[in-house]
């Protein structure tokens, strides 16, 4: 439930989610409405059920001339499985509609289902519903995910508190690097001594990450289960996007500390060679479907030991503050605001 | 879920069925997946979860020329609510995902949201996530509804038997009559000597019930409830494609008596004055979200008495036979195949 604000069409885009609070209201068994990466339920004494849904559109989300359709339908599912797995959740069911247009052709929806049950079968998720429609334009996708976790206990995106640290999982930016590497024309692609430096495998590795994102969900169930992390998000917006989310629900500000995000070489090579600082990347780069999450400094020993030993990558990037400190991001003893860019996607 | 199948862009279109057919699974908790209104999920002991999930596709579903943005976000919330009431659940939570093109406008979206709000409150249905895009052509909805019933039990598509009575709710065809009424110019419309005998009342009538549908949801709870209904779907499609797929997924025929099937005064008027039988609108007409159930014999009485009381009007319009029948309609004692044409949505 990404609030993607891609290409906003209406200046004053935040009136979807004024509309929203105007209308949200307590109902039974809901434990949290409208604001988090899913809607949660408690369903029985000892479950809650988590529902995400996510809106993807050509032209918006996916181009179909960059990207295959098998990878349309497994990034659609991946976006979803991310909040999931950033509510610490496990993923069970999975409803899709899709409305289709007369140039979408029998073999596509053929790819397009393969790539989406490709990412269901990773995470035993089971296709439970759907609708489908013509088009009279582009080709859109919904998808709606039910998630469940129990013990009465999730990773929300409130929680965090001053003094907690802040963890990213796996790298950053890549998503973006091998998007820009999709869609930029072959004759602007890194050349003669800089190929050298941006081998076929980073460019492979990229191009990778962006087409088959990896959603955390092992991560996000072992935060939860152990009670590890104070308030979590995935990344699909971008660093500094989503981490305002976080903050905004936490009601609390944020230092990062930028030489500590993770970059992967292929990522950082990339940056080199098409003259941009890797942490531009970083910072606006969306659909990384990594875990962004803030623990407190006594559990920090524990999420780095068992975090080593599980072979998952976490990382500090900084601290939370008090929500007067704002967003700050340090680099080289200078702090300054973050800019409040968030990913715009293909367009 | 209504499989909307207007408009095929693809030849093969029941292609989705079969990759849906073929990638479906048994999965825990799971107790009708795909190929009923809604999934059926067991979340304890004693209750169900129903989930159904609809879109809706600027140009196919809906022409903001000729219907407010009111209309759609209300008809766009009943189309759900109306696959749950035919499950003989409670409808209670809503997410709903927008895709937003740039000549779509704030108050629109705006009206939108009234629509589709107030369906809900009539229904006391909780608005608790969704996900809001830019579109880079038309407006396109996608509505996820969660509805519970409690005992174990549901109306489902399967459960007719040879034997069994055919009911519908309400009068038929009204919705594609009010439809043609918004969208046929002024100047074709009823004049002279026939706009007499068609009021300025009939043509509000039909334009409401097109424009603001009722779902059955305390008809379709009554049923379930009491154990009255064997099998039950609701009227998207219209009655000829509908009563096919009820009889496709109980295995067995039909007989249905033209004569009973109930027209209301206002949609007669219209047929009349355009020269068409009001029979083809009712067979023919999607949208009506009417219930058509199926009942034991035993049953029948207690069904007409207890609607009588409850103030539902309940018709019967044929019996159940067995699959070899075939779906048949009689009328003045000849007997003809139902021709298998379903609902074209606008377009």
């Amino acid at each position: 439930m990404a609030r993607r604000q891609a290409n906003p069409p209406i200046q004053e885009f935040a009136l979807i989610r004024s509309l929203e609070d105007r209308y949200a209201r307590h109902a039974p068994g809901l434990v949290q409405g409208i604001g988090d990466d899913a809607a949660v339920i408690e369903t029985s004494a000892k479950t809650w059920w988590h529902l995400t849904t996510d809106l993807l559109a050509e032209g918006i989300h996916f181009d179909l001339k960059s990207v295959t359709p098998e990878s349309v339908g497994y990034r659609a599912a991946m976006a979803n499985l991310s909040d999931i797995a950033a509510m610490g959740a496990v993923p069970r069911y999975l409803l899709i509609s899709l409305a289709i247009p007369r140039t979408v052709k029998r073999p596509h929806i053929d790819e397009l289902y393969a790539g989406l049950m490709k990412a269901c079968r990773f995470y035993d998720v089971a296709l439970i519903g759907g609708d489908t429609s013509a088009s009279k334009t582009g080709l859109f996708l919904s998808i709606t995910l039910v998630g469940t976790t129990s013990g009465r206990r999730a990773l929300f995106r409130h929680g965090a508190k001053a003094g907690d640290h802040i963890y990213v999982s796996g790298t950053l930016g890549d998503s973006l690097a091998g998007l820009k590497l999709l869609t930029t024309s072959t004759t602007s692609q890194p050349s003669g001594k800089r190929k050298i430096e941006f081998s076929r495998s980073h460019q492979r590795f990229l191009v990778r990450r962006h087409s088959h994102p990896t959603a955390r969900v092992a991560e996000g169930r072992w935060l939860n289960e152990r009670r590890l992390a104070s308030a979590a998000i995935d990344l699909s917006d971008g660093l500094s996007g989503d981490l305002r989310h976080l903050c905004e629900e936490s009601r609390v500000g944020a230092e990062v500390e930028l030489d500590r995000i993770p970059i992967s070489r292929a990522c950082r090579a990339y940056a080199r060679t098409i003259g941009v600082s890797p942490i531009r990347l970083a910072l606006t780069g969306g659909e990384d479907y990594e875990l962004l999450f803030t623990a407190s400094p006594h559990d920090c020993d524990t999420i780095d030991r068992q975090a080593g030993t599980r072979g998952y990558r976490m990382t500090r990037i900084g601290t939370i503050r008090p929500q007067r400190f704002g967003i700050q991001m340090t680099s080289d003893g200078r702090t300054q605001p973050m800019p409040a860019t968030s990913y715009e996607h293909f367009r």
